[in-house]
């Protein structure tokens, strides 16, 4: 175990960086995952982490002391209170933190089963209820245009609620180098089209384009769209969230596939 | 049209209230919707507000003029930049906002059509979204429990998108005063459910009851459920959100309905 009680030291003021400033995590690659849930999610996928950082007083919380015993002694260090605050984003979490490498991610030769494309989503809880959603559904990798929030800070991770570490997750990812790969079919939501989500033959993988919670799939993704599908909204409103359209359609696949 | 030009103004006074304190906002019933996409939700869906509020500058802004003349004149106030800053929650947003009465809602002696139930659904964007979900599936009257994020306040409001002018929604709704009036069955999710989603016969009219995003469904209302049902989630991550949990539920029986 390391003890830090300076704030100059340097091993210190790279987790501060990383922790203030995503520009650093990714010029460094590495992230802080917060709280005892992903801790324990990143363990439990993952493994070891770089480092397990933790506030002194918080290890007399029985679930941070659990996640503390399942980390390598050499990897495990201590900071007092007043070092690990700039450290968190959480206003009353639990002062725990890990460091972690953020997964490259790596884009397919030929993708032939199910993938998810976030076509600009911009909203950070959007993305990571849709990351959520696509690691319950069982699709493995997800895709993101470079206006896409990025995928590995703070607020995506905690709404990701660790589905992170079971996707292989590509960012800035434009559409000319991943559209030629895809060897499934392309399909999207529209409200101005026939297919009903319904009646479209989900038993197969597909890649799901889902775009911008104010303009929506953008033009490049759109002339790649073999069959644009709705969903019947029969309330008439006619307008569903990002992350609400993206839980029906990758269900409506589970449901098909489950009767099958 | 008004025109407001000092901070003194009793009802400029009456309206910066309102923007700041969800407390006035209780206690007034009335509450303020910030934009052009909730002002024009409401035209279409209520009717004329109490009151068209704009900065003067935006009146040169051509979705606000277009807003601005479907307004009654004697509704229209207009305010000089700085005094309308404090109204509005929306950083870039276009300065306009529309002073309402909060509908009230109403709890039906015995409800016999689908509704649902937010049982401490705590995040203001994932009570949005569910409305939002529940306005599109055809679902309209929605009841909160009293730990459920205040559905007029301006985050729901913005994440619910006009959802909220068609439907039902009562607020501080305890459980022992609205399940004797349910004529419908009740449902909930649980990871441990043996019954299926896919396996409910969701053709008939069912309320589905929806829990806070750490503790799920309370207590009062789990002794409650008459069928709990699982989602079948074979990526092995075992946990939704609670909106894309809504959005599985409440379009399983749009698709039902669609089909039978």
């Amino acid at each position: 175990m390391k003890l830090i009680s300076s704030k100059d030291n340097p091993f210190y003021k790279r987790l501060k960086l990383l922790a203030q400033s995503s520009h650093q995590r990714r010029r460094t690659g590495q992230t802080l995952l917060e709280g005892v849930h992903l801790a324990d999610a990143y363990l439990g996928a993952v493994g070891q982490p770089l480092a397990c950082v933790v506030a002194e007083p918080a290890l007399h919380d029985p679930e941070v002391a659990a996640i503390w015993a399942r980390v390598e002694d050499s990897l495990r260090v201590c900071l007092p209170e007043t070092l690990f605050e700039p450290l968190s984003t959480l206003v009353n979490g639990v002062a725990l933190v890990f460091l972690i490498d953020m997964p490259a991610g790596h884009l397919p030769k030929r993708q032939t089963t199910d993938c998810v494309i976030l076509d600009a989503v911009q909203d950070a809880g959007n993305v990571g209820s849709i990351l959520r959603t696509a690691a319950a559904a069982g699709v493995r990798d997800v895709f993101c245009t470079s206006g896409t929030a990025l995928c590995w800070s703070s607020k995506v991770l905690r709404a990701g609620m660790g589905a992170h570490f079971m996707l292989n997750i590509v960012e800035h990812c434009p559409a000319d180098a991943l559209a030629p790969r895809l060897g499934v079919p392309l399909l999207a939501t529209s409200l101005q089209a026939q297919t009903s989500l319904y009646g479209q033959d989900l038993r197969r993988p597909v890649a799901w384009v889902f775009g911008n919670e104010g303009a929506g799939v953008s033009q490049a993704w759109l002339d790649r769209i073999e069959t644009p599908v709705r969903i019947p909204q029969p309330g008439g409103m006619e307008s569903l969230n990002v992350a609400a359209c993206a839980a029906i359609c990758l269900f409506e696949a589970v449901r098909q596939r489950d009767e099958a």
